[in-house]
């Protein structure tokens, strides 16, 4: 299977999967009758540039290749996958699926980004109903991970599994729903929302800003992290899952919701939303508005991460299984300083000098000493039994300014390992090979069940040795054993 | 108007109005029938204290007195607030508030958690209906900063007015939601996908897992921090709000919601949820999903204060109210290092010995920088000139372990000051006073404008001088100019 997607559809759910596929490593080729799409694939891919990376820890591959074809037919005829993004319209989409099965793979797999309709509508008069599937994404499609993948019985086992892998392969989560319903899941509770709120509007009850603040202060950071059955387990508390939900009978025989009823979208009720959506949220653009939203979600993403919770716990993955395939690190060079950390300044990271802020130095410096640690042995296993390393003095010069996004590798140079304490030069360079800052660091091997420092113990105590010895060679910075001051 | 509150129904939500008011200073008297309502409510207190205080930065008032009354009248008759939150029956509550006015002062308000009923209901009746308002809260109600305040029109202008005020003191957004509905706003919203969720469980469509994975990979991340209308004009992209609402006409029409009709909750659909609950979410414990969804929720908060967005712009305004209410920071004491920054170690400072991990260190002496700097006249039009100071050095030695929570205070030594260079002394002291770590830095005054270092400009030149002048008369601690390494 080749490494080709074609995107049909170049607005903006087509171009968050082009720059999911793009950012994976695929090459994409776009058609798109519009005459606009190439720019607006292009503001797209700058928004998700500017963010996706930092959602990941370890190597990027290197970005495909885009690509704009002037037919339909062009753009499909080499592609492993077809993702289908035009209006929500069954008879226009199943002329589209038409004209792809003429040009395209048997193996190709063709995915309906569609928020409503069943495969098995989409399938209508297909002449290969098997490869067209529902892949419903979430905008924005380059950092949120969820695709509900809906089958109808026409797809095969194999063309689902496979469907699966390439979803995985572009960072997303594939949740596989079972049965088809108009609108799968996701789209039938937003769905509910939407009514319910339109109705809200409608009676003026609330209005757009009122509702956004209930739901962004409250409701909405739960659901972040808990779903609403995990939230309303916590809630229900020690008397349980099933008592919590006994309460909610009463309720569910009174009026506590409108949707009985469907409000009527009238060109009254479509201006009241516009205008008070103008007066909420007009002071910035829409593009300013992405670029919030887009910290924000970066932030709480890494947040998860960092707890291996939720979305977080699928990055980690992610995580893994891209370092599990690339080979991992061959043996380090033990004649020259270690280079065993890289990564890219963060969007926390910067200061209100637009710089990465002086502290996170140390935190690059602090994950060079954990990738000395690991590579001279220490694991979750020796932690466990209580040892570990205790930092007790660090001195840091700050040579060179890094920015958002830049990229860096460290280098490692142990001076001194007595079994017991660790003397460690770090040098951080930019993308261009220069210095940016050198960071100094004494650590004390503990004993935590002693509340002591202790000798260490094998493999650490042998490892940390071997590295030691083999840079007893190497020249010692002229800056070690600096000072902080003017001086005398 | 003293600072006393009646909790009466100690419940979680009771429990969590409880935390609200005696972490924010107030006094707080319980009443329950409840035996288990003492313990109950001690281990609410015990989540709020290990996470509301890292919501806030400065300083935190004396905690209340918490105690619980034997009788309802007990509780109420002194009480300025008084919150009910018993269980979910108007009759019962109407109860409730004939016993309450007995009792209390004509000046108390009564604010009901009801997620259901509308104030004219609750107040049926009642000797003096202007006493009582809706004040729903979110759970956990000692993180979410949320209150839906409804009120009659017998509640006067005035009453709302300091319903707002009490409830803005134990820094909750009240939202004024003018009209009265059954289930107010946020639980229409909630009943909406409740239903909508308890149908696709029945259909046997999708399992709570599902569902859940949905919500928290997909909506549940923007909602955290862009509401409904906020995200759908984002989506909407440059063709505007107008555009896309009328995108939505046709989904009206269809049948994209079960909702038309509500699903009956036999005791097998009960089974059903409440097994498959046990399924996704039965590896934790209730505790442990607490403290889990906890952790989560104070990430998300502090990334959105760093943003100033959302829930987080409002944690930030309810610091500065609480900051110009203390009467600000007197003239520091210039004969001895200045004591300018005080704070707590957070969840995300801890590392995998359980300890503040070493980089934090750095972002305290950080903060003890800026607030010299800030001390000596720096503040956002002196940066907005495009100066600034840079770090070039640090050196920092690590003397003691902080724990999750620890408070810290740090001293401020000014070695040198030529104009230019600064050359600094932090101590960072537990609240015992023991020095936990120093850091030393040099750091140098820049014109960003020049891309270079220059001589400082008034107020920051001056400022500087001055504190510099008075601690030429300190000592320069014996540390000073140290180096790592081995002593050779």
């Amino acid at each position: 299977m080749n490494k080709i997607a074609a995107i049909i559809g170049g607005g903006v759910i087509g171009g968050g999967w082009t720059a999911r596929f793009l950012l994976a490593g695929w090459d994409v080729i776009v058609f798109d009758t519009d005459p606009q799409s190439e720019r607006k694939i292009s503001e797209v891919m700058k928004n998700a540039r500017a963010s996706a990376p930092y959602l990941i820890d370890g190597e990027m591959p290197a970005e495909g290749k885009l690509s704009f074809a002037k037919t339909l037919e062009e753009a499909v005829s080499q592609a492993s996958w077809i993702q289908e993004s035009v209006p929500e319209r069954p008879d226009i989409k199943r002329v589209v699926y038409c004209q792809i099965q003429v040009a395209c793979s048997k193996e190709a797999l063709i995915g309906s980004s569609t928020s409503g309709f069943t495969p098995t509508e989409l399938q209508e008069g297909a002449s290969d109903p098997s490869q067209i599937v529902v892949t419903h994404p979430y905008n924005p499609v380059y950092l949120l991970p969820l695709v509900e993948l809906v089958a109808s019985p026409a797809t095969s086992d194999e063309q689902i599994a496979r469907a699966k892998e390439i979803l995985s392969s572009i960072s997303m989560k594939p949740v596989h729903i079972k049965g088809e319903i108009d609108a799968h899941v996701g789209d039938r509770l937003l769905e509910a929302v939407w009514r319910e709120a339109l109705w809200l509007i409608n009676d003026d009850i609330a209005t757009t800003d009122v509702i956004d603040d209930i739901m962004t202060h409250s409701f909405g950071l739960r659901w972040a992290q808990m779903g609403l059955f995990e939230t309303y387990r916590v809630a229900g508390g020690e008397a349980g899952m099933r008592h919590f939900i006994t309460q909610f009978g009463p309720a569910l025989a009174w009026p506590w919701t409108k949707l009985m009823d469907v409000p009527e979208l009238t060109d009254e009720l479509i201006d009241k939303i516009a205008s008070q959506s103008d007066a909420q949220s007009g002071a910035h653009s829409i593009r300013e508005l992405e670029a919030i939203r887009d910290k924000n979600l970066i932030s709480f993403l890494r947040s998860l991460k960092s707890h291996n919770w939720a979305a977080g716990a699928f990055l980690n993955e992610v995580d893994a299984a891209r370092k599990a395939s690339s080979n991992g690190l061959s043996d380090p060079d033990l004649t020259k300083p270690l280079a065993l950390h890289k990564g890219r300044v963060m969007p926390d990271w910067i200061d209100y000098n637009g710089h990465m802020t002086e502290y996170r130095y140390g935190h690059v410096f602090s994950d060079a000493t954990d990738a000395v640690l690991t590579a001279g042995g220490m694991d979750k296993n020796y932690l466990d039994k209580g040892y570990s390393f205790y930092t007790v003095e660090t001195h840091i010069r700050h040579l060179g300014e890094m920015a958002l996004g830049d990229e860096y590798t460290t280098t490692s140079q142990i001076i001194l390992w007595d079994g017991k304490k660790l003397h460690l030069i770090h040098e951080m360079k930019n993308k261009d090979g220069d210095i940016v800052a050198t960071g100094e660091h004494m650590l004390l091997h503990v004993d935590q069940n002693k509340g002591a420092s202790a000798l260490a113990h094998a493999p650490v105590s042998d490892g940390l040795a071997k590295l030691a010895k083999a840079h007893e060679a190497l020249a010692i910075p002229d800056y070690s054993g600096r000072s902080v001051g003017v001086k005398k």
